[in-house]
């Protein structure tokens, strides 16, 4: 979809440096974007970049426009800036209102006449479908199921039976809402298992990335709030809450019962155990794993970068003696004490 | 399906303390439970919240009961006896027999007069659907492929070639079964693949969440014995063995030819590495790597809790020099030694 | 596929020792191969295995076959031998040409003749199959896609559009390739979506296993080279490109636009953060997080291994003070300093 760049500067709210009539139809890297694309610079590290731009503009933040040496769209977010011209020249395709003869629509279901259903889609009972929505091709709805206006759900999703999505909502290829949450009983060496009679509830502008999983609520539900966005391969368990616009990276997960704030970011990997609570604005970065509740607002961490192997394998044989070693440290404390009749300062614990 | 508490206590065993002829017919947590709900007390720390509850009756311990100011159904195991008595309110959907007029089934296939083939479902030659299973909407069983009596096979879900699974099963969405294991031999800079012949074999009463995968063998079969449970996003890759009644959590994995023990218990992130002999009842707390075979029954556990990033990052460049540090503490317990002219007592390695 | 001894021999450039006219049907292990089974010994370790065997013959390499008691297929590496051989006697199956009927072909679709197509497969717009593809049962190829000469693509693997595949490929049941990476922009504590308008571009002879992800890129596209073989459950993040013969274990991940070298080996679990670049001959083991760019070839490890609960708590407990335990070591050697006044040998720090 193409714009001037007087029309972009002029609807984004971009101070325009350069000629209002020139006319942009993508977007492109610095280094590769095409004389009709536009392109931007968020981080001023790469400033460098800019001077063999062939873009038609970039969109920068006002401490990188004399370094630009095409026209500039100048922002104070100019990443955000980004996005929303980005989402202009390239917006999301709109729902082509129509049921595919090949999908399977229960006589029951209520399905809007601007929503447009894929090939060998599956619909259930007393579903409903709103205004505008997709239904990707093979994906599979349950009975009783809710999906809200303008909402997209991808080819091959599965959401089973009670769940309600809410509207505006992307669920990418393969993810699965609703399926059982993971409880049994011990029973005498073997597992009964407990019935999960909660559902999925998940708000408005949610994003679920491709193969993620949301399981259904044991007894309540499962409930994603306004605004979360979930890459791909995350797992999120029964009766978990995930707080507005809460973010999480790819391979993470929550576990049964937990709490997660609004705003939260959560690195690519990062595991939460079962029936905590974690406050808002909470960033945890990468690979962590967390066993406790957080309350306090700021970043945690917890990985060990990889280091080359023999670097590696020694702390690691260390790491196993790690008590016996401490242990062996208050003991040289104490054998300097008596030497020199003093307690040493750092002395602790 | 509605029950008296007097029907409840009788069918599973529990002393009733109140009304008998009081009817329940769902679950509820003990905080939102309505009346017409059973709730549990499993956890005698949850006890304060006995006081508020508006549930018909709670599952409790014989500990508990005078606490409980509404009827109470005391068992020695309230959360076994919830189990069943959930089980028993929200009993299992029956396969509703037939085949959808959508599904593909090849004329060599044998299909059950009682089992319930969803809406494109697609079933190879010369498979096997036993009597009341079901298979979902979109799934899609492979060649020789064989279901056991009652077993569930969600939507979505892909078993190849071959595979066998027993009776009573609950497969859950977008899993996949007998897909190849994952083996090459170098050459020359390069990979020859080696098929992968063996198939997987998956006994009664096991249930498979939600993306989770499951190898075929290299030569021989990929084995899930009887009443293992498996979470969502599990990898199981090629030869491996899971004993009887072993429970994985979320984001598990077993590498190639691992044999897992009966009644182990797995948390969730927990990976084991190739080859590896793992016994009976041994418990792995979340998120380790195991890297050895582990004989005795017991817990093992292998992650490091998140901390607040700050301390976090001190602790890790600390690590990364562990070796070193373990070696100038050598080196002052030795010019302790030169001073006092005694060994000390902690020297051991 | 059957074939004598001799003609494998001389196939595949073994030195037979034993009788050339003995048809063998297919593999074996070592173990529990039949008589008219091959098996193959590739680890001298496991060498006492021979004497059991009633396999027609063991490919193995010089070193072993004095100790073998039956037939021989001497190859310098004999697991590659074992490789080709393997596939000879169970060759993958050919496409059968045609379209199920319940397929769904857009009209302006390229489908090879040579092409199969199975139940409920779904192809859209502008897309190319070429000879001999094969198209699984439920999957879902969107517009624009180009699937290569002789590809296989599993069952319900969605296909996003755009996306090219090269040729003999293999695709695992419920991969989704093209899916949008995981963009988003701060915007007052909410997120704007950045519009992913790059693509997936993936070579030939690549090997993707189930239920992994690959994502598109933002502005340009994600790219697998040629020989690139992903395990199940991996995730490749918008702009990452992996090298050519790269293999990575199951779980591993790489996230945005992180560059991985050719001929990598990446351990299952191993996670990249983003904008990384690694070299080319880098081995990461299992379960390691790499957080920081690799040039060197070599080995690089990152993982603890479990331990017993006990001893892991204990080792953990002391990590959580490791920066303080190095304090207090860093005084103690001033203190000795002190007392001898000689400075440590190992003060490096």
């Amino acid at each position: 979809m193409a714009a001037t760049l007087g029309q972009l500067a002029a609807q984004f709210g971009c101070e325009l440096v350069g000629d209002a009539g020139v006319v942009v139809k993508r977007v492109g890297t610095l280094g590769s974007a095409a004389p009709d694309a536009v392109t931007f610079l968020a981080n001023s590290s790469y400033r460098a970049q800019l001077k063999h731009t062939r873009a038609a503009a970039v969109i920068l933040a006002p401490r990188d426009r004399d370094a630009c040496p095409v026209a500039c769209l100048v922002h104070a977010e100019p990443y955000l800036a980004y996005a929303r011209i980005a989402t202009s020249l390239h917006p999301p395709a709109s729902a082509v209102p129509g049921v595919h003869m090949s999908a399977v629509v229960a006589a029951s279901a209520r399905v809007s006449p601007s929503a447009q259903l894929d090939a060998h889609a599956v619909v259930g009972s007393d579903s409903t479908i709103a205004a505008d929505a997709v239904v990707g091709a093979g994906a599979v709805l349950g009975a009783n199921v809710s999906i809200g206006k303008g909402t997209r759900i991808g080819a091959r999703v599965a959401v089973l039976d009670g769940v309600r999505i809410g509207a505006r909502c992307i669920v990418h290829p393969g993810a699965v809402i609703g399926a059982d949450g993971f409880g049994f009983a011990p029973d005498s060496g073997k597992w009964q298992k407990i019935p999960q009679v909660g559902s999925v509830i998940i708000g408005d502008d949610v994003e679920i990335g491709a193969n993620t999983t949301i399981d259904r609520g044991a007894i309540e539900d499962t409930v994603i709030e306004d605004g979360v966005k979930l890459d791909n391969l995350v797992q999120i368990a029964h009766n978990a809450r995930i707080g507005a616009h809460t973010i999480m990276a790819a391979m993470s997960g929550v576990a049964g019962s937990t709490k997660v704030g609004k705003r939260c970011m959560i690195g690519g990997g990062t595991v939460m155990i079962n029936s905590l609570t974690i406050g808002d604005d909470v960033t945890i970065t990468f690979r962590s794993i967390v066993t406790r509740s957080i309350e306090e607002p700021g970043t945690y961490s917890g990985h060990l970068p990889a280091e080359e192997a023999g670097l590696w394998r020694k702390n690691a044989a260390r790491f196993r003696k790690l008590d016996a070693l401490a242990d062996r440290l208050i003991e040289a404390e104490r054998a300097l004490e008596r030497i020199t009749g003093s307690k040493s300062k750092n002395k602790d614990d």
